[in-house]
């Protein structure tokens, strides 16, 4: 699949495919030849799909040997796949499938690799060195923002070796059903976040005094010595006065840290994507699963998600988890999602969006087919409920709504110290309490988001570059982010999206 | 009920109230005796219930002549009645409700008053002028809030006649099932608040360019000129200047604008409460509700809110409708959020919050009887779904959460151009579209957050002031703030909360 020039290119996946997708920029016209003999009859737009084969009426239509769908019609050879033309295929049934029988090979260990990370006392790592201040009600946020604009500008430059004051603002804590059963998730999601290995140990946590979610439950230890309720003070000047004191004796703490060398192992690093388009599943996404083997060969974890792209793909991840305990834990998650979708009168068709489909995916099982080349070839050695903490190493599946934002805000409570986010349609998607590299699926967009994407795997399409050359330059682009030797596009010009806590219980 | 000295003071509402609530700060020991002869038997907490009469195991609370609730045990006359001493009714049953029947005379007209606002072409008007830049997704957050930092900075001081520069962030967009029958909710939420009448008419939305939710949706007229979507522009630095661009010229614009005398009429004035006690029934609520009824009375619009906290009081509502349709409209409303609530596995009682409890109020239907109080006594004339635009004036109920984040963003959806807010425990609640007058239900609450609360309503319980005598000051208030004569302590610091939209329908 070699190709500098202008010929015409296009990329079968799997042996067993009768569509492929076009390479070349813009797409390509009616009357195009390939070296292998196939005439295009219609013009087919970039990344979309041609029939390399007459397809019956009905005919299952095949890319990464999977089944993406029907035709709705006959289909001649060389025509353009339009999404309209495919049929949709039921989601894989849960019950029926095999858990743990074909658990891969470990890779053999990869050593060598280190980082320079700040240790925290309890044997986690940070990536970065944050004052977190975390909250456990919106009530608070008109203060604590007016609070925290006066940290960053009046104490921060004070203490240099302290990288940033992040603010964990969410609409949840109160005006929301917290007894419910469904509760569980985001109070969990806040607990962990306010523990999150950046923030290097220290706690504080600003609440009203009269909330739902009390204070205390969104901290490890409930010491009052780290909670701040705006009820006690008198007026509006002090309790800004009572928030830069209690930042400023972290700040203090926090600046005496140092970067240290660490193990590769000691970093849980997590995968996304978003925006997808019909070369994620070829190019972004295979490089982020081999770098993700990488990491697992180095001890470390990586942590992939979003649940509705990989439910069509189910089958292809069951035969893959270390134990029958982690398959069904895999099949719970599934279905959990299936019958919260189910309440809401749709299915996992509702994660495609124009923009998906604009690049060339026909519908969720071809964009679910594509998502799950981010988890490389590991064993799956746990699966967590939505912002849970690991308990293994390795290659863990952490379930997590597939929306940018929660599945961030769900991978950070699960301890992620950088993200790595795979886009083929763009996004200025960015954490402030991780680092966010972004891996562009096309070298159209490197070039045209050219201060925004971090790594370009589109070379791969075109045979500039491999799977394993990008996969390696994106594992040690994470030692050198991890380390703060570099900063990704995102951190650079602070471009930090807010938190979206995953709440499936009612508001009141 | 005068009181300006330390005598003991209990407030009764109703005549047919068996228990009535504790006036003084700190509560009232064991061995208080009251002017009227009754005797304390333990200590009650200010704002807490004190049994009148000796009330036998399942005798009826009640209060505001209405049942609250059902003792648990027979409770002497003198004791405090603890929370969980009372056993909370079922709801009203919805069926059987009267509708209409009982419409309140119309009130004499109430002429003579006005503010200065600035009209717009399209006829209303607007109480601040505003730069609002809406967005279809919040993957644009992190460039959106790069650029309004640039704009408020270099752009802002030169156009003195606009007030601000307000982002409508908000978690919707991508990631979320647009198709679901209950996503109608948010888009509608965001179309109505991207034409506020405080936006002076320009539109400005940014987008990103692969999201569901198409920014054409989002604002009334789809006219390319108003859109800017990220992906069509090369790099974030002409991202940030085309941003920058637009504004420009919206702010030029709106800085030719002038306040100039409008009717009462024009208004439209949201009325919330948060952080609730059992004060606010009698004092802050009271005094809100005389203001609706001023406001109602010179022919502006009143909107009251909150369908957990109106539940409980519907039948004292339903009978106040000005026609069968709209007493249907009201019904329809609290049995769609019966169902949402019970869908999650809980009811209207998961309302209540530890601080309205430790404020004395027991449970949410004795939080209801209160919370209706800002309704006043006029007839209801239009029932509003979740972010609908009125078509009616007088006073209308807005259906929405109780949620102070959510309801706020809703009212903002349905056209407040001020909002009154009343709090027994204290919350620095603020809005960027709107300004919030916040009524304090205690004098304490008074002093102790002196910069923060801008009306003491606490003077009614003590008998320093009248209902109608902290009706009028919030009335003239109104008129002063919408004038922008007077700024309320949020907008003085600055406090604004994030939007927070009501959605339903899942994430995917
Ligand atoms: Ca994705
Ligand atoms: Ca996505
Ligand atoms: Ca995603
Ligand atoms: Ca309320
Ligand atoms: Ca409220």
């Amino acid at each position: 699949m070699t190709s500098t020039s202008n010929e015409p290119l296009y990329i079968k996946v799997n042996a067993e495919d009768n569509v492929a997708i076009i390479v070349n920029a813009g797409g390509l016209p009616a009357g195009t030849v390939f070296p292998c003999g196939l005439t295009l009859i219609e013009h087919v737009p970039q990344g979309h799909k041609v029939a390399l084969k007459d397809l019956a009426q009905n005919e299952e239509i095949i890319r990464y040997g999977e089944v993406i769908g029907y035709a709705i019609q006959s289909i001649p050879k060389g025509s353009w796949i339009e999404e309209s033309l495919v049929v949709m295929p039921t989601a894989p049934e849960l019950d029926d499938l095999l858990l743990g029988n074909k658990v891969p090979p470990v890779l053999p260990p990869l050593e060598g690799y280190t980082f320079e990370g700040f240790r925290n006392e309890n044997g986690t790592v940070a990536t970065k060195n944050l004052l977190g201040i975390s909250t456990s009600v919106q009530c608070v946020v008109g203060v604590l923002d007016y609070a925290v604009k006066k940290i960053k500008e009046e104490l921060l430059p004070l203490y240099p070796n302290v990288d940033d004051v992040v603010a964990l603002k969410h609409n949840y804590g109160c005006g929301v059903a917290i007894n419910a059963p469904e509760a569980v998730v985001p109070i969990r999601t806040l607990r962990n976040l306010a523990i999150h290995p950046n923030f290097g140990g220290e706690v504080l946590i600003v609440g009203l005094g009269c909330e739902k979610l009390l204070p205390e439950q969104v901290i490890p230890v409930p010491d009052k010595a780290n909670i701040l309720s705006l009820q006690d003070h008198q007026g509006f000047i002090n309790m800004v006065q009572a928030i830069v004191k209690m930042a400023g004796e972290r700040l203090k703490r926090l600046n005496e840290r140092k970067r240290v060398t660490c193990p590769v192992s000691d970093l849980v690093v997590g995968l996304q994507c978003g925006g997808s388009d019909a070369f994620s599943g070829v190019t972004a996404n295979p490089a982020v699963g081999y770098a993700a083997d990488l990491l697992v060969r180095a001890g470390a974890t990586a942590m992939f998600s979003e649940v509705t792209e990989v439910r069509d793909a189910i089958h292809l991840l069951t035969p893959r988890v270390v134990n029958e305990e982690v398959g069904k834990a895999l099949i719970r998650e599934m279905k959990y999602y299936d019958r919260y979708l189910d309440l809401g009168k749709v299915d996992r068709s509702s994660n495609t969006a124009p923009g998906n489909k604009k690049g060339g995916l026909a519908n969720i099982v071809e964009k679910a087919l594509g998502s799950i080349a981010k988890s490389g070839s590991s064993p799956i050695a746990e699966v967590l409920s939505p912002g849970e903490r690991p308990t293994e190493k390795g290659l863990i599946y952490a379930a997590t709504p597939a929306s940018d934002f929660i599945c961030g805000t769900l991978q950070l409570a699960s301890g992620i110290h950088v993200q790595v986010f795979t886009t083929g349609r763009g996004t200025p998607y960015g954490l402030a309490m991780a680092p966010v590299i972004k891996v562009s699926t096309r070298t159209a967009l490197t070039e045209h988001w050219h201060d925004l994407i971090d790594v370009n795997a589109g070379t791969i399409a075109t045979g500039e570059a491999t799977i394993e050359e990008v996969g390696w330059e994106i594992f040690r682009l994470i030692l050198d982010v991890a380390s703060g030797r570099k900063k990704p596009w995102a951190d650079q010009w602070g471009l930090h999206n807010d938190l979206c806590l995953f709440n499936p219980a009612p508001v009141t």
